[in-house]
């Protein structure tokens, strides 16, 4: 029986669709060398939590912070070593999730302060499972959309991406995978108010206030 | 009331000892252009935890592993905005830990799968703190004595380090922060017995098997 609310650790993963590809343009030259060829994955621990209604202080310094609207795998049982075939028999439910990043234009460091500040992922509860081939994720900031993806442009499936990532590291039950962000996802001012939602999966609120004093 | 062992997630730091910074050289060319003005932060989850005498299988492909014996600061109390004055307050326990890492040539992405496998994280139980300035730490591997590092050759001092990270970043009870490795440690092989000891802190042993089948 899956909880409500998600209690392990999330993983995210970056560069796993086609317009981030795009959009990062050429791989091709040093330090890359080429597309990733294994998932490029980052953790959002405990501390950036938080639910359906809150408000999210950004950290000193900040006035923006980008908004990508993602799906997260939620794990219902201890998860080693899936293939592509069984993977989704290990996923309990659905999230849909906000991935707030501070802007940052160097990706040669780890982005620890950028994408791990208090409050940087905004969670909805567990729903059940949907087909998310076909799937729409709509952000709206302050009542306009500004942006609208179809999870049809990932490269890795979810399937693809949960063998791959357990391969080698063992998912606990509440552990969560996130399917992707775009990159250059819209920015939000302090003041805003973002929603988040996808057919089937229902919406996720929140706000965005400006630093602590 | 602290926990005999860690639970909540670990956070480690590089380059942030003297050794570490003459080892790699000059960081003065781009895309670094000098060396870090912030902790450059990285996350071990939970999967990456297994106690002293634990059996370590690497993933597959790999036949060595780089042991950096370090010391972890156990939170006591949740603690958002140390200073560097009241930070070790919030500090409940140390603990003996040995990050292992699959040597990886690049920094220029993410190395989730070489720091974050399964077990890649040996780590003591909580033991009462001592002054960490004039701390010794031992490593030896199959009986021999493969490095030796004093902690008074950190950067930034744990309460420094502790004030830098918790300013936007909530620390909660059980999470651990791991006060710096040594780029370039010494590598252990298939088949190892490893130990690291420290005066005051006991020791910490464990063995590196092959990959699974």
């Amino acid at each position: 029986m899956i909880k409500q609310h998600v209690a392990g650790t999330v993983y995210g993963v970056i560069l796993n669709d086609s317009v981030s590809l795009q959009r990062i343009g050429s791989l091709d030259e040093a330090p890359y060398k080429g597309a990733p060829k294994a998932p490029v994955l980052y953790l959002k621990p405990a501390n950036t939590r938080v639910a359906c209604g809150a408000q999210v202080s950004l950290p000193a310094g900040a006035d923006s912070v980008e908004v990508a609207a993602t799906v997260g795998l939620v794990i219902g049982t201890a998860a080693g070593r899936l293939t592509p075939a069984n993977a989704l028999q290990a996923v309990a439910g659905l999230v849909l999730a906000a991935d707030l990043s501070l802007p940052h234009a160097s990706y040669y460091r780890p982005a620890i302060r950028e994408k791990c500040f208090d409050g940087s992922l905004p969670i909805s509860s567990v729903k059940p499972r949907v087909d998310l081939a076909g799937l729409t994720l709509t952000t709206e900031i302050d009542g306009q959309v500004v942006d609208s993806r179809s999870l049809s442009e990932l490269i890795r499936s979810p399937a693809q991406l949960l063998a791959d990532v357990s391969e080698w590291m063992t998912l606990s039950q509440g552990d969560v995978l996130l399917v992707g962000v775009r990159y250059m996802a819209p920015q939000a001012k302090a003041g805003s108010t973002v929603r988040i939602s996808a057919d089937g999966l229902g919406s996720l609120n929140f706000t965005i206030a400006g630093a602590q004093a």
